[in-house]
């Protein structure tokens, strides 16, 4: 089991999305596709995503472009940016799990590689139909999953999740899609941290401070 | 020439600093390394470093740690963090521009690979003694260098700049470690988003905005 925290709002989440796949494979790993919502992610961090700050925005679109390109990716800009991915979120987890990673795949398709968005309800809904998946969106909107999709984010909070793209290799977080080459190492037993002492790192004192860091 | 803008507070413009040494070589560059201030450049952004977010202090000091490990450079960290590094980036101003990657090489190494940190001027002194580059904290305490420092800053927000390393390839920035990958296609011609519509990225309309996403 490989998991992979996910928002479809995030296209280095696509970028990592797509990589993981065959990674999974080559390691005999089922990836499994953990939607959170970002916003509670930044939210609880008190952060700002990076299409979030006027100067990161537009530099955020061409990084994400050449990790895609780089990789043989197909990018294209959704109808709009930020959109609202509860929905796409929740049905994501209403899919069956042996069914996630290919509704994931297919959703992610809509939103970056040139699709027409997941915000549309009838979207997501022929998606579903035409995986033989049935009436995702009705699932979508049921109590038990609406609570899943805020426990599956309170749990990466809980672990320290602060964005998505996010990896887990046992207890082990792995943020972006140039974390990946680490995630290989993990799995290869060769994580370079195992045995650093980072206590020496956690405990480092503070020998000035930056005016407003705090906030 | 190959401008890199970085702080000694950077882990990773360190990392990027080795890296970038040999790559500036390769393709026949000069490597011109600018000290610029973090800080300042994140007060402009209204952003916070990696180290400065809780969740992420410790993942960040992970994550730099194997981009040094797979590099072949050693990590480890300063007496403190975060530190004052303001004498040492106005003492590399200070040196003659033809020994500035060599100055900037060893202050980093004093500050990541094992070294006393850089706060202290009788280091910074010995430093420069030692390369033959004279009294370097004198200078660096000059309103000369002092206003440079700020100058540079200030050319570097102004031109997009929200972080530390970041490279310049003509006037396209490059920002972090694993950006190298893509300064090295643009300097071979081969930029993925060469060509690239990017208005369309620029003049993308909001659909949904996260609560406090503007703060």
């Amino acid at each position: 089991m490989l998991p992979i925290l996910i928002d479809y709002l995030s296209p280095y989440a696509y970028v990592a999305f797509k990589a993981a796949v065959p990674l999974a494979q080559r390691y005999g790993l089922a990836l499994e596709p953990r939607p959170v919502l970002l916003a509670g992610l930044l939210g609880a961090n008190g952060t700002r995503g990076p299409a979030e700050v006027p100067n990161k925005r537009v530099y955020t679109f061409k990084d994400v472009f050449r990790k895609a390109a780089v990789r043989g990716l197909p990018l294209a800009p959704p109808p709009a940016h930020p959109f609202n991915p509860l929905l796409a979120l929740r049905a994501t987890w209403a899919a069956p799990a042996e069914a996630r990673v290919r509704f994931a795949d297919a959703l992610f398709d809509a939103t970056w590689a040139g699709g027409p968005g997941v915000e549309d309800p009838a979207v997501i809904a022929a998606i579903a139909q035409r995986l033989g998946l049935g009436d995702l969106v009705a699932a979508a909107e049921t109590p038990a999953i609406k609570a899943r999709l805020r426990a599956e984010t309170d749990d990466a909070i809980a672990r320290g999740v602060f964005g998505v793209p996010t990896l887990y290799v046992g207890e082990e977080l792995f943020f972006g899609v140039d974390s990946l080459e680490f995630v290989e190492l993990a799995l290869q037993g060769r994580d370079p941290i195992a045995g650093v002492d980072l206590a020496r790192w956690r405990d480092l004192p503070a020998s000035a401070q930056r005016r407003g860091s705090a906030g």
